[in-house]
């Protein structure tokens, strides 16, 4: 995750900013362009558009959302810029992968930048993909890499003619938007949480060593979940607060909605945050523990049978002249001597509370 | 308490802002609507209303509380929503449980929505409870779940006509009922300080591993209060400040009053909190200690009864020439010599000071 | 003393704001009232005065600084609220023990309110004890509960008719008891310093386990610190900056002294923080220190007699065919290469610095 | 590092401010002078200029860039200063060492002074060198002291008469060159990334004390690149929001891309902090859980052994009268008991989950 | 060094602000003043005047330096009070020793009160002194208690008729004191760094319970440093921005410059805590890491030898029936197989990487 973002600035270092190269996708699926164009009593939907056919949509009065599937290639991007109008910055920034979430005002256009998060049940953790919005007049263009299809909701929503989302324009479509991204949080927040309550039981019943990396694993996943949803937050506040007609007042409203949740997924971030942190003190306390209770068998046992070892050895002696060896009763008189210190010894463990 | 916002969340993935779907309430009563209708001079109180029935209530020109009692079900919700004009995201903010503390102003009503918190005397912990409170021009509606009664001593003033509450507006009613909700807060302040008086004399008295999940447990508790009563301070810092001809500069004077509760409560927690750290601090400290002190006891027995032992063994050996076991006093000297060693350890250990 | 402000919330849960109850008072002593009437030239004092009488000095258009010992009595102070014309809250604020320093402007009087500290010599702690100040336009209530007189200094300045106090106006007067108070958090630093000191000597001489009971309620003592000072100095912040023709430009240069004073005592107090945290990690590495070298002298003797006793042990079998046992120099022989052991043992020691 | 600015500081106490000593650069190479003077349609550049040609390039109407390498030479420095009629301050900031980043308006141009870091390849860690930059009306001079070519990507992009550094003024230079130094960031950031990397296999591996030395080393590198990075993003932030004709606002827009990447190195940084932090707690951990391991052994072999060679000693005793030892099967119940011992300790231990 | 304000403060509980008292120097030495009357042409300079010269000196139109070494008396400062028209609550600052940094306005004069820092050869600790300067229209008045000539670089740079200092006003003056003192600054931080970089190394080769106070001793200095310093630059700061006509623009740039020094030695200083911070962890590490060394070699010794000596002891019982001990090859059997038991425990811990 770290080094997306570093790998994609090295590869363009020493070249001017907004010049494009190849993205570092792996997936070398062709680009894919959907087109919905829809107000409330219209909607015509086209899969697999040409970049000229999507030309003639956003000239027409209806609003047009231009889905956008696949950013690695060049061209491709750079012939959509040019017919679209759009900035170079913003451009590079569509196909330089790891980006941090943020909005720019570009007067005509507003340009919107974020990571979604999906939970790959594989290898067990979240993974993140970039996801670019560019908002327009009547129209909004979205682009992704893979074909993962996060916005399904939105579109099945579109569909209906009675939507919220068909009657009001693109910016509540933006707005569709980012709520579906933010809701993709809670969905990871969940997968962690029942990670999290694993783990606090394991750490109960059979602290291991590997507990502990989990421990960590699970903290880097909260530190990548941060690093998302913090500046989602102060990006949808901006929203919020930006002086563009672009956004109308009514949408707003909404978005202070996605807003609030935006602070609730936060206070689950830093409240997992508080409990993996109290884990690894139970952790390590767990070993002390542990680690004390060894100590004591080994205490126990060491220091009860070594003064008898003593003793045993001490008439083990070939001395000449040992007076007590030759009396009849001498040896129940020791073994009496040594079961008494024995007792002697347990009964001052019990009374310490060792034993 | 985590999850409870998260599912709420979760089920709803996918669906526009302001579609409500039945709560998550466990509690399949029927919902009850208590209406108040009262001035300084007249009251009239109704339990079990319909909401026809509070529709003329609020016609009419006297100040109107309507509890409703059930929050889960979503035709009645949604009933009251149309019968008294309230937004789509407002209802739905009321069935989604764990909000977090917010005040929002829909221009001729102000929403405000907070948890309380109750001390479940059976598993003795802390559990919250949303309350929805919408304020309008003379009326005001509150939302709750359960059947539980916190507003109980606001009901009992209501019924003398001396008391303020009669003689001012709902603005001041809705004062009083926050004033319930922060008095709630010290309840369970008072249940957390006695926990963690017994923990610290536990701690000094008996340490034991499940001290530290005790410690581990409070902290919880405490962030929980944290998590309720920070967000409370900044609700009720943005009703003193808001510009609305709802609230009354009377009230305000009030709200600053309750304000400055929250803001005692947040640092009695603070408090705590330090307290529950120095607790962890302790308690590791003592485990040491404690190993310490097994070790000490290890240390001086082997160490003393190790050489002597020796001793022994040596003249326990088989070799035919060894002049000394054949001397008279050879087994005096001996023991003699042991004892000596014996002395010179103890006195070294006592010089150290680990005896 | 975290409770305190706790218990009487909780007594007073479900009342209205601004009725009054007993105090929580121990102090079964009568409420006694001390007026001192001034200006440059005259002055006249009166202990033991009635509330009538107060009303009468009020009056006269002298300074009038009223002084009330006892604020657990309900009906006296109704009675002065009554007579002064004092707002239901402010009464409530007065009596209600534990409040946190604030400053309220009730337009026509400033009501200002915050904790003493003394420093009990019986049980070697710092006690708070709460302090309400009512300034008006010429006129100054203060209200406390003990009859310890803090304000003794102020007093008699007055009574020197050269002083500053008595040619300026109650403002003054207000900056001159802050300045008391102000001055009572240097008495209990010091004593703070003189026990942290004392435990540093004790860390490094005899760190027992009780010096970390000791460093743990020094940790307390300045939170406890804290918790006074702070909120102190935003009052004096915000008395300061506030507009209100009851404090004139002079008295604010004043204020801005003692403005300074609290900061130096915070520094003081953050500085002691510093010092007890350093105090916690020399006193736990001493602990180890301490272990590690109980465990150097174990392993020393151990491993140097452990193999000794192996041999001697080896020639106590009773085998009969052990060829060297009859030699004649066996025994000694046997003797030096335990010798030659031990040695080398302690040479490998102290190489690698054990011994 | 940290010493860099001290010692330049130390070396000019006393003296007035402004006034130039020599550099303490310890290559004593030639300075030489780099012009280039350009606009879109022309370009000339001049290696080895003298600062009487650069005075000449200066009035010509087209952009000019002069680069500077070597600024230990008081003398040239101050005719340099002279002729270009630089502040005396400026000069001594220049020549100074270790100057934090930051950007100084004086009217008529504006100096910008920070840190570039390289990666030592031989000795394996991150080198700083100041940069400074005086930007004027259509010109800019900068300063470095190593001749390392820094810059040479952008000059390669002067040569290119399509570019846009050579349509667009000074402005856009220093653009071009500040994006130049945030991108060394990112090499500096692919080689922590790769130490920590390895860092964290040898953790799981062979965790040894050097290990810890090196976890240090990496928390160093990470601490001297944020002293890097964070006041850099200050200044970038200061240049987006100068008052100043020097920046037009098409430039403006780059600088909030370049501004970007300080934000995204930034969180890398951060994010390297807190795996550094992870691996300090792992590491330690690991120490503890060995340690443990050692523990165990220890125990088994002694608990299991000491107290069957006690049951041998006893009955290596010289007592006469031991009834046992004359019967036939005496020896064999005994070895019977003792592997019984053994096994019932063995099963103990697996019980407990030690072995 | 704490204690020095509290001590102060303590002194003059309960009188009323403005009163001065005798200081608490311990140096009885005489009050000294040196004034320096000067323009850009003319310069007086006269060691040893009196109040009423200084007062002659005052009303030429020439700037005016007064320094006064001494302020433990009180009958002086008052006398100067008086003649220079001083507040007496900036004459009770001047008095007061261990005064926080700060910077008050009296409209005609500014007041300016710092500490700086020597570095004690002797006890090798950093000390501070008080220096306090008030500026007015065209004379200076500085205050110092000790003899040491902090201020002779500028007396120097005085004397020289070209100097910036002679052809500006008394705040320039002011600015190049205070340049004298942040240059302090630097000279400890260098005596720290060198005694880190000694505690470094002596942390790798030999660390002792000894190198653990060093560590806390060096972060107390730091300490010291930061209390000194961050308000400094809060100082400066405001002197930047303050709004009287006693600073000029042009000596506003050269405050500029100071500040950026203090920021320098703030940031070293943060270095420095992080790099001591860093070294606490290496100690403890390291502490372990050694007991782990120490136990290894317990546990090695002990294994081998408590299984072999078990073995031999079993062949010193006296059975009488032990058919082993009567064969010819018995006893060599016997220490074949210590032999290779001995020897599989060797093998056993170099595989676990223990020896």
């Amino acid at each position: 995750m770290i080094l997306k973002s570093i790998k994609a600035r090295i590869k363009k270092m020493g070249m001017p900013a907004g010049v494009l190269i190849n993205g570092t996708g792996t997936l070398p699926h062709q680009v894919q362009i959907t087109v919905v164009d829809y107000n409330d009593t219209t909607i015509k939907e086209k899969v697999g558009a040409t970049v000229q056919e999507c030309q003639s949509y956003l000239k027409s009065p209806l609003n047009t959302w231009i889905h956008i599937c696949g950013i690695h290639d060049k061209e491709t991007i750079e012939l959509i810029g040019n017919q679209f109008g759009l900035h170079p910055l913003l451009l590079e920034d569509i196909m330089t992968a790891g980006q941090r979430s943020k909005l720019d005002d570009y007067k005509d256009t507003l340009f919107f930048v974020t990571q979604t998060l999906t939970y790959n049940e594989e290898n067990q953790h979240a993974e993140d993909e970039q996801v670019s919005i560019v908002l327009g007049k009547n129209f909004l263009i979205s682009f992704v890499e893979s074909n993962r299809d996060f916005f399904n909701p939105v579109r099945e929503r579109l569909r209906n003619p009675q939507s919220r989302v068909r009657q009001r324009g693109t910016d509540y479509l933006c707005y569709a938007l980012i709520d579906c991204i933010v809701d993709s949080y809670f969905l990871i927040l969940e997968k962690v949480d029942a990670k999290i309550e694993n783990l606090e039981s394991e750490l109960i019943k059979t602290p291991e060593p590997k507990t502990l990396q989990k421990i960590q694993h699970s903290k880097r996943e909260i530190t990548l979940l941060r690093k998302s949803v913090w500046p989602m937050r102060e990006v949808i506040s901006n929203f919020r607060r930006i002086e563009s007609p672009l956004i109308t007042d009514g949408t707003k409203l909404y978005l202070h909605d996605v807003y609030d949740h935006t602070i609730q997924a936060i206070d689950t971030i830093e409240s997992f945050r508080d409990l993996t942190s109290g884990m690894l003190d139970i952790y390590l306390s767990n070993i002390s523990q542990r680690m004390n209770e060894i100590m004591k068998v080994l205490t126990i046992v060491a220091t009860i049978f070594v003064p008898l070892t003593f003793i045993a050895s001490l008439y083990g002696m070939n001395f000449e002249n040992i007076p007590e060896i030759h009396t009849h009763w001498g040896y129940y008189v020791v073994l009496g001597v040594m079961a008494t210190i024995a007792l002697c010894m347990l009964m001052f463990f019990r009374r310490k509370k060792w034993i």
